[in-house]
């Protein structure tokens, strides 16, 4: 605080209370391309005068920056207005707002003339403020019009016509002079990611499971073969576990068992061998060219891969023997191992972020994002990244999308929820969540109003994973083919990104021991042939819901998403909007037998409809069309049959 | 963002929420003197390691920096601590955190045990923690420790019992190291205020007006006279509406019109005369030396004088002939006086705040407030601040209370929220605010949730006028003695600070006209001499509730309430509390019926009661007692006989 009043210039307004922000401006706020951004502030000012307001904005050349007018509307001292994010990378904003001069004397010249006064001084004044602009912008347009509106020869009709004139108005926007200018004191950022970091269907995939024949470990050649039917599945990504290759030493075995026998192929995660680290490929599924025709395959297909990023060394990784320095070691000198005490996983080395050598290991993490970038991959699913540093992650993410804004980091972080948050505000594109463990309707609806609805959603976004290689939950063990039916039709529909791991379209079920959510036989410590058309299967559940969801905007966009109530708690319903499009999503949670009930719908905020309205609705899983009435209709659903409704209201679209 | 990684010293871990704390920072929150600051902070780290918080403070000296705990509790990843702020002024406080190194070290340690491993090697390690913090910090008491932990002379027990001694623990408190320290990036700010700030009954009084006898012009020494009687009522502060020379030209006459008889003596709110402006005291009140004495008078009553402040000036004030360039213009080179158009208001000149020497002007508006600090003011009541800009107020007050943290800044800001909160924000210690409109239920409930319970209370206090010279409710008008009565009732125990503007206590209640809110002989204009025991009048009232007030900490405590549910709307019932006492406000809001209803008391959550309790409550008003059972409790109020309760729980005290 100066003593000098002088420093006070550019605080004639207070600007407060400005969204979209998180945390006062730490992090960025995150859009999507082609989004529209809501902008609202707070401008408080004393007195009786207009304000003016307006948001100056810039992409991310930050070459041309460019202005959107606020207006003044729904609350009091309270500006809204909007700008569109047309380019993928990092956006800043900041609100500006002056005393609004001209169009105060405008306001007031009306009234004066309205009640009948002698106007003619207020006439100079309104002269004498054009002037002062047009010398504070050098304007001899605006002077002209100054001089018009001064010349006492000129009736006062006339006059009185220059100063209502609405191009008059226009070229005296802005504040008068530049120090009449209050700015937010903080600029804000936006990341603007693309449409695939938003809307995209996910498929997990081992493709050394994928030889031609059971207990033949499969190539990136023999994987190809997949691709056609993910692809005829209706997916968009393809995620690969590690490709690299695999440690040796304290090999787990079948199952998770502490010794792997000569045969056992290892966990992909205990990265690095003597055939490499990070920046290689097990050789046991061919070679980097191999993978260049797969990854080429794939975008063939439409499909685009993303490779998963865990930051952890087997005990043969390269860099335990050229960086040791990078690994924490125990008191007597070896490498330390990871714990959990009492647990041990002495099959990996955790590196220590934060050794004294850490910029090499930083930028040797970085790296290793790059040459994989180079090879056409540009999306990563990143293991753990709770057990690595936040910061780490805020510098590596912003470096890597400084040299590519389109890449997309989904953070595997389940843990708790404000460290799940705290990697999503740092710079996670997507995160895993826990939608796989809520199944009843309780459960969904707190989980969607945190992350789909409340103020995560300024940086979260969900990928509504139904199962992973870690997580075969209690709900898919016990429900049957239709458990795996309602997973998907809800995480296919809840949100636009979501996933399954290979194994769930046959509802693979058995779980390695009662009360463990491990597969049996888990294909993280073994080769697993499937025959992809046994039965049970969801395959053609899948193929609709992906088809539906390719065809529906509605089903593309995050957040626009309204839980309705129904007289049946097993009865799980909501809605879905975007434009014209109306869909209402009901879904029996219960896999084991027929539920009915009563959905309310807000007719009176549905577009096209209105309170007591009577309308169609079309199944669009089914082709079924039912007549409804009002706002309460009648549901039932029986999971022989069908677990759900994915119905939009004819017309809406 | 940097590419060197080597910059993220000090982000081993991210605080974020940290409260108090207001709009990310940039406003201090505000206290009083011995308040206990309780502190909050997320703070989220990677992997397992457990978290040492503090919060770093200082006073308004800033030259001792304390330190106290943040204690992990309550929510996850959230930590919890406090601080008291035992002095008047400006503190400064932020939050640190680090991995606890060696608490993690003991726990994981302790889990080996029970496991049964064998922890020589961990033993190591723990040494060379000690070793660690020895040398970062210069310890020698650390390193002894660390050779006698490492000593395997020594045996295991002995050692385990130095890894666990509670006194090495506290030597190890803090960071090892200072750069695994995180600070939070932004100091918060506390503005401590004393303790009248927060509790005290105000009287306006206008000097002018007690005279001798009716049609005599009062002075200071005759409205000395008038002291004792106030002090007797209880109040605290005698606040005056501006005592400076009036002026003449467009003088206002009685009851706002547009022109003065030649004994008409004026608003005191047009200040400035041939005799002196803001620093010099109408000749018709004395001279400066008999307010000096008036002042003195007071305080030896334990009253404190707050006096009027209000930046205008009168077509006579000295400032408009030796400082023109501080006023606005006219196009004819008139000063321009003050107007809402259409409305002209030509008794007053506005200062024009932002003009060319606006550093002259601000600091002569500072020094107005050094003046009459020099003549023992201590508060000021700031007459209309929304008209003058935002930037004064924050620079002003900050200058003020740099000399003198005593300072107490009252703002009388009858205008829109934020508004209103934007002064309070930037600065005023206290705040007018709308309780003086709001007579229902469903109103006071509003405002009581906005004002003294929301986020607001961090930095406004509103000090509850029942009634000023502008305002004379239609409530009071209309209500006869016992609206006077609610309306005191309520203001003196909703919140610590509360006035009446005097007449109040004689129930002047004949507006000039009906459907305006100004007194009929408006003493904004003319002399106004009263017989103080005229009846109807609320004196008793007053004196009792205003003894109760000083003997009742629950009612000298801001925000401490909660409200109650009531059977009948009429009935507006509260709950006071502070430490063990426990106050029940039950007020008939209806001053002309009886309401009788049914309240409901949280008993579970009153201190010394339960569910189910039978206690005796005991009306300090009557003193008669009643004997409850349970939650729900019957009460009646006839207006003729009381309008409310202010009952404390017997044995609360």
């Amino acid at each position: 605080m100066s003593s000098k009043p002088a420093s006070h210039e550019g605080d004639r307004v207070l600007i407060e209370r400005v969204t979209p922000q998180i945390d006062g401006g730490r992090h960025p706020v995150k859009r999507f391309v082609g989004d529209r951004v809501e902008v609202g502030a707070d401008v408080v000012m004393d007195g009786h005068e207009l304000i003016g307001a307006r948001v100056r904005y810039c992409g991310p050349g930050f070459d041309r920056i460019r202005e959107a007018p606020l207006v003044y509307r729904f609350e009091p001292d309270r500006f809204f207005g909007s700008f569109d994010v047309d380019e993928v990378g990092r956006w800043q904003f900041t609100v500006e707002a002056w005393p609004d001069h001209w169009g105060t004397w405008r306001a007031d010249l009306r009234k004066r003339l309205d009640a009948g006064q002698d106007v003619l001084l207020e006439i100079r004044e309104g002269a004498s403020l054009l002037r002062r602009a047009a010398k504070a912008r050098g304007s001899r347009e605006l002077a002209v019009v100054a001089d018009d509106l001064d010349d006492t020869g000129r009736r006062l009709e006339d006059r009185l016509s220059i100063a209502f004139n609405d191009e008059v108005r226009r070229l005296m926007a802005g504040p008068l002079d530049p120090q009449e200018l209050t700015r937010q004191r903080r600029v804000l950022e936006i990341v603007v990611d693309r449409v695939r970091a938003r809307f995209g269907a996910w498929y997990e995939i081992f493709p050394r499971s994928q030889g031609p024949q059971p207990g033949e470990h499969g190539t990136f050649a023999t994987a190809e073969a997949q691709l056609p039917r993910v692809a005829d599945l209706g997916f968009d990504v393809v995620y690969l576990p590690p490709i690299h290759p695999i440690g040796r030493t304290h090999r787990k075995g079948r199952d998770n068992t502490p010794t792997a026998g000569p045969e056992d192929v290892g966990s992909p995660w205990a990265i690095g061998s003597e055939h490499g680290g990070h920046t290689a490929v097990d050789p046991m599924l061919g070679t980097l060219e191999d993978f260049d025709r797969f990854v080429e395959a794939a975008h063939g297909l439409g499909l685009e891969i993303a490779l998963d990023y865990a930051l952890q060394c087997s005990p043969d990784h390269p860099w335990t023997r050229e960086h040791p320095e990078w690994f924490r070691h125990r008191a007597d000198g070896t490498i330390r191992y990871a714990e959990n005490p009492p647990k041990k996983y002495e099959d990996i080395f955790p590196l220590d972020f934060w050794c004294e050598d850490r910029e090499a290991l930083w930028n040797a993490c970085a790296d290793v994002f790059r040459f994989w970038i180079d090879h056409g991959v540009k999306i990563f699913r990143v293991d753990n990244p709770h057990t690595k540093p936040l910061a780490f992650w805020e510098w590596v993410i912003a470096e890597i999308q400084r040299e590519h804004p389109d890449v997309v980091f989904l953070a595997e972080a389940f843990t708790r929820p404000k460290r799940m948050k705290a990697l999503a505000k740092l710079g996670f594109t997507q995160s895993y969540s826990y939608y796989t463990w809520k199944n009843r309707s309780w459960e969904l609806q707190e989980f969607i109003e945190e992350f789909l609805l409340g103020e995560a959603r300024e940086y979260l976004r969900p990928n509504l994973f139904a199962n992973t290689p870690d997580i075969l939950t209690d709900y898919l063990q016990e429900g049957g083919r239709s458990a795996f039916q309602v997973r998907l039709l809800l995480a296919a529909t809840l949100a636009p990104t979501y996933g399954i791991y290979s194994g769930f379209e046959i509802c693979e079920n058995v779980p390695v021991r009662p009360g463990s959510e491990e597969y049996l036989g888990s294909e993280k410590y073994e080769l697993r042939w499937r025959d992809w058309n046994a039965t049970p299967n969801v395959n053609e559940d899948i193929r609709l819901v992906n088809s539906l969801r390719r065809q529906s905007p509605a089903l593309q966009q995050l957040g626009n998403l309204q839980i309705l109530p129904c007289s049946n708690e097993h009865i799980f319903c909501f809605r879905r909007y975007w434009g014209s499009e109306e869909l209402v999503v009901v879904v029996n949670l219960d896999p084991h037998h027929p539920q009915e009930g009563v959905v309310d719908l807000p007719l009176g905020e549905m577009k096209g409809l209105h309170e007591g309205a009577a309308f169609d609705v079309e199944d669009l899983l089914s082709g079924e069309r039912y007549g409804w009435t009002g706002s309460s209709n009648y549901v039932r659903l029986d999971p022989i049959e069908r677990v759900g409704h994915l119905m939009r209201v004819v017309g809406s679209e």
